[in-house]
Parts: structure tokens; C-alpha cells; sequence
């Protein structure tokens, strides 16, 4: 049985405009890259929008080649008769603005100057993602999505969805999630920052492309890689190993967990751009649903949908009480709310190592709207 | 009632041998600082050693000068009538061989040249510290000590303290320690590392002491500063506060957990050398109480005394069920040991700031010892 949507393409869609943006900025004009798997029915009432983390990208399922070793970064959960079955649901995964990934960030070209943005680039809120990518859905011609699902940052972007457009969302699905980010990740968010700052090749974000902050970028994903991971995951991974090819009393020695991070660390600086780091973890920073409102009773009394909400016992970056915060709140305002707290040794990455320890809510949720319609 | 042990002075003891290292390297000869509080009895059986963490040094209670700001480090504990009671007790507190505090590390001169150590400085185990303290103990003709005790790094000093010499102490107290470093915490050192390797200034080590690489050890001190902390702790002192002198979306605005991070980073750079810093950083990850046995169980079974431990329930750096490994082992094996979980919100840090949550506890402990004897 075939269960990859196979060869896929990344679309890039253009909109000649201004978007008013939190910070009272204009953004204009804005490119998102986005992919689709599936069919949009005649109806048009089947999409399903997918969120991505931090450094994700559109490319959530299939391969742009044949010989691609790795296919899109969710691919285990769409295609034919996965969770997000394509055979039924018309799936749409779009990159964020600030992002490296095609869509529009500090990598565009700025057309005040006809020079790449860089830090002229205007900070960004999840708020303003989620503003462009209504941009998409209407171009689409989307009234209304099935549902919004993400985790980590994609779990904001649904939230937010759920929150300033109630009326074109069946129902949000937040995974790994917060209400507000916590001094903690951010003060994890300020060392990584740091990291690149520290970098003279930064050059306040005034790098060649070719010459990029390599050392700080590679440090600065290293902090983040740590807070994705777990105690008891790097216990079972790598524990005390010590790298066979150092002495345990060279001054450069390594554990092997200190290797996994460099290497990890390295590789990144070719995948992705220094400064849409550095802005993205800005608006993760930022991120405080009660932006803009009164309280976060105010911001939650706006989502009228369903919302199906997942945390996981070992993630440190966003822990389940935050979560449980939130959903505690939609529960005093009756709302229809659903929370499952998943056991799992993968930290804040759970999401993406474990699925199969929450999909089966996903697929009852996704039955029982579509039943409904 | 004078409670302060009043003006002290760091003294320093010279020792002209070579000490064969865990490495197999040897260091000679030696300085190790110290101070000491209270007076030796004639019986000489009334000695207290307390070990001091990572960045700290011989100076445990009282002042320098009458204007100094603030008291040793542990003033707290220290002086007549406090836990540690120096009308009853001769307390002695060592600067830890590494350091550069006053004792033997890498700024020191290399007598086979002449010149500092730097990277020719052995990579040392607590184990090594230990080993260079008996020295001491020797020195000032005691023959056991009634308690070793200490918190973090100076846990591990405790423990070691029992477990290589069992004949030279009645007790002794180990607090938020840990039976052998996690691969988590081994990788918030490594990045902290990183932070340092990546400062052009750095000069592998060869930096002169007034040119010091000082944005790479305020951003390692930075990231070690929040392994301190915790979500918890952090939330009461920052919360979401903004810094008031910058703007939401200013690139460079601050969270001011952000600006209390670069704050200490900062003070920190004239207060520690960087390559002890790194030093010290290797012998924590290093530590493992069964270094040189066939198991922990092995290990531990040499310890003769009492013992006296304490975790916190915050603590992310030495989780609690690291202290509770190695208490149970130490059950099964039937020595008389005792284990507090100390409810306090300041993560590795409570040890510090909420000393009056187990010190009924050690003054237990420590008025049976004296009763006994």
C-alpha cells in the first residue's frame, strides 16, 4: 500500500502588499513557500493547515527528488491512510515569514534599498505568521480549516489562529505548546543569541550569506538542541560514553554527548540562515497569548472551536503546566476542550520522535468533524 | 550577640612534593589557600572541613576588611552560635587545587619553564582536589575530621572525602550533589566550553591575564548561571517583565531575565580566571564516585561513616534521584546514611539561598557526633 504522497514541490505565493504587522510596521511585499498534499474537494471544506517549529520548513511530507534521502519533516503523519490522510484531507504546510525557507524574512530583499533586509528586517510576533498565512488560505479559497495542528511554535500559530480568526478554524490542535513563553526559555533564547552576537563574523547581522556566523550559529543550535532533548533521553542515549577516539584526560576530550551537540551543531549553519534565527527566536520569546488583551481569560474567551491540546511528562523548554494553564482557563469558559498528557522520554522533541503516542486522539477528532459536516 | 567570626585571613600552605594525579600525571609543588574559623582543641578532634563549589574559594565567613560589602560565602553557616559553630568547632575551608582562588591551577607558574601553566595545566578529578586537601589536614595535625561538608562540587568532595579516606572522618554531608554527572549536565558545560573556544581572545588559553576572552566567559558563566536557577525561581524574581528602558520590538530589546543574565556574566569575568573555570567544568564532568571500582556498589561500600544527605526539589542540574541512587546503594549496603528532599523553588541554588530548610538536620548530626565521642 502506498502511503507517501511521493514528489512533491514547494510553491511559492506571492502577494503585492503591505501587511500592518504588530509592531505598527508594514511588510510588504510578502512571499510564503508553502506545500499541499491531497486534493481540496469541491466543497473546499477538507484542509487541514500544518504549523511548523522554529527552524521547520513547508516541506512536511514526500520528496522534492527521487533520490532524497530524508522526505518532508512530518512525513510519518500524512499521506494515504496516515493521521492526516490525504486520501480525505487536502493538507497545507507553509513556512513562516522570518524564515530562511522561501518565505519572506531578513534574507529578502528589502525593496526600500534593493539590499537584503538583515536587522532591517521588522521583529516579528506568531501573530503576524499566522496574519500572512491567512493571506494563503484566502488565495486557496479556504473559508474554513478542519483544523490547525502544530507543535512548538506550530502549536502558537494554531492557537493563535484559533484566537484572532474563529471563524475559519473547525478546530486547533496544539502540541508541546505554551500560553507564554517562561523566563527560562527565554533566558535560554538569550544565551543562544549570545552565542551569535559573540561571533565576529555577525557583523550585527551584516554577513555575506557565504561567510555566515558559523561558530556562533553552531553554538547557538546547540543550547537550543539541548533544551529539545531530555534528561532521561540523553541518559538512554548517550549516558557517560566518552568519545573512543579521545583520552579521558585530554584538556579537548569529549563525551559523547558533547560530540552529538557539536556535530549537530555544525551541520546546521548549512541549513539555515543566522539572522531568521535570531528573529524567529524572537517571536518565540514574545509569544504571550494574552497579547494585545486584557488577560488570558480575555484572549482564550475568543476561541470558539474545538481544541485538542497535547504536553509531554519530560519536556523542560514548554512543561505541561503550561499547557494544563491554558487549558484550565478554557475549561472555566466551558469551552470544548481536550488535554492529554503523554509519558515520554523525548523531551520537547516528543512530539516528533513519539506521534504514535497521541495520533489516535488526532484521527477521533478528525472523524468526528468530519462526521458532523 | 556577635555572631560573625569577625576579620579573617586567607592563609596559604605551601607544599614542596609532587602529587601523583588520577591522571597519572604529576603536580608539584602545591599552594593550597585556606582559611580557618574558630579554634583547633587540644584533642585536635573538633575540625569541620567545608568544600566549596565550582567558583568558590577559601573564603567561607567573616571579612577581609571591616568595609568589605559582603561576608564569605557562606557566612550564614559560619560563626559563634551558627550551625557551624565556631565556639565549638575549628572550621577549615580550602580553595580547591584548579582554582584561582589562591590555590594551584592554571594561572600559577610552571616550574619547568617558568612561565603559567595554561592548557599544561593537568586536567585534574575531584578526586585530585581531595587528595591535595589531605595534605592540608596533615599539615595542621588533625587526624579526623568530625565532618566533611559541602554543596555541588563540594558534594562530591564530601563524598569522596569517605569514600578514599575512610579512617580520617566521622561524617560526612553531602548537599544537591550527585553519585556521577549526567550527560545533561555535562552538555550544558559543553556548550558553556564552546561559549569560551569560540572567543578569538581565548588564544587556546595563552590570553594574558589582562586581555582575558571576556565575552566568551560571561556567556559560559551566563549559561551556567541558569542551570542554577530554575523555571520556578525564575518566574517569582522575572516573570515576563520587560526592561523598561527598551521597546517590545527593538531587535536588541531585553526580557530583563535577559539583562540580569549578561549582568552577571559580566561581573563575573573579574572574579574567575577562564581557564580554571574550564578546569573545574572538566573534573565536574569527570566526577563519577565509581571512577577506579567495579561498580557504584563497590564504590560506595568503602564509606565507614555517616551520612548526611540533601537534595532540592527544583534542582534540574543534580536532580534529586541522582542523590537517590546513591542513597539507596548505600541502604542496601547497610551504612548509616540519611536523606532529606529539601521542597525549595531556587533549583541547584537552594543549597545557598534557603540554608535554614536542612541545617536543623546537620545540627542534629553534628551535636550526636560530639556527644558520642
Amino acid at each position: 500500500m502506498e502511503t507517501s504522497v511521493g514528489i512533491v514541490t514547494t510553491e511559492y505565493a506571492e502577494f503585492d502588499l503591505e501587511l500592518r504587522l504588530e509592531s505598527g510596521r508594514l511588510l510588504g511585499p510578502i512571499t510564503l513557500a508553502y506545500e499541499t498534499y491531497g486534493t481540496l474537494n469541491d466543497r473546499r471544506d477538507n484542509a487541514i493547515l500544518v504549523t511548523h517549529a522554529w527552524t521547520g520548513d513547508a516541506h512536511a511530507a514526500g520528496r522534492h527528488h527521487p533520490d532524497d534521502r530524508k522526505p518532508g519533516w512530518w512525513d510519518g503523519m500524512i499521506g494515504p491512510g496516515k493521521v492526516l490522510d490525504t486520501d480525505r484531507f487536502f493538507v497545507i504546510c507553509s513556512n513562516v515569514i522570518g524564515s530562511c525557507k522561501g518565505s519572506t524574512g531578513p534574507t529578502s530583499i528589502n525593496p526600500r534599498n534593493g539590499r537584503p533586509y538583515n536587522l532591517n528586517f521588522p521583529v516579528i510576533m506568531v501573530r503576524d505568521m499566522v496574519r500572512a498565512q491567512v493571506l494563503l488560505i484566502d488565495r486557496l479559497g479556504i473559508d474554513r480549516l478542519v483544523t490547525v495542528m502544530g507543535g512548538s511554535m506550530g502549536a502558537m500559530q494554531a492557537l493563535e489562529w484559533g484566537i484572532h480568526y474563529p471563524e475559519r478554524v473547525r478546530s486547533i490542535i496544539p502540541i508541546a505548546g505554551t500560553g507564554r513563553t517562561s523566563p527560562m526559555a527565554i533566558s535560554l533564547n538569550a544565551v543562544a543569541r549570545q552565542a551569535i552576537y559573540n561571533d565576529p563574523l555577525w557583523k550585527k547581522g551584516n554577513y555575506r550569506p557565504e561567510h555566515p556566523p558559523a561558530d556562533g550559529l553552531a553554538l547557538a543550535r546547540a543550547i537550543g538542541h539541548i533544551s529539545f532533548l531530555s534528561d532521561a533521553s540523553m541518559q538512554m542515549k548517550f549516558g557517560r560514553r566518552f568519545s573512543a577516539r579521545d583520552g579521558q584526560f585530554d584538556f579537548f576530550g569529549q563525551f559523547e554527548v558533547e560530540r552529538y551537540l557539536e556535530y549537530n551543531g555544525g551541520s546546521f549553519i548549512d541549513k539555515f540562515d543566522t539572522n531568521s534565527f535570531l528573529y524567529l527566536a524572537k517571536a518565540l520569546d514574545l509569544y504571550d497569548v494574552a497579547f494585545g488583551f486584557d488577560s488570558r481569560r480575555e484572549a482564550l474567551s475568543q476561541l470558539q472551536c474545538p481544541s485538542l491540546w497535547f504536553a509531554f511528562t519530560s519536556d523542560w523548554l514548554y512543561p505541561p503546566y503550561q499547557t494544563e494553564e491554558v487549558v484550565e482557563i478554557l475549561r472555566e469558559l466551558d469551552k470544548p476542550v481536550e488535554y492529554h498528557l503523554i509519558d515520554s522520554a523525548y523531551g520537547h522533541d516528543s512530539f516528533l520522535v513519539e506521534p504514535e503516542k497521541f495520533t489516535p486522539k488526532v484521527v477521533e477528532l478528525l472523524d468526528r468533524l468530519t462526521a458532523e459536516k
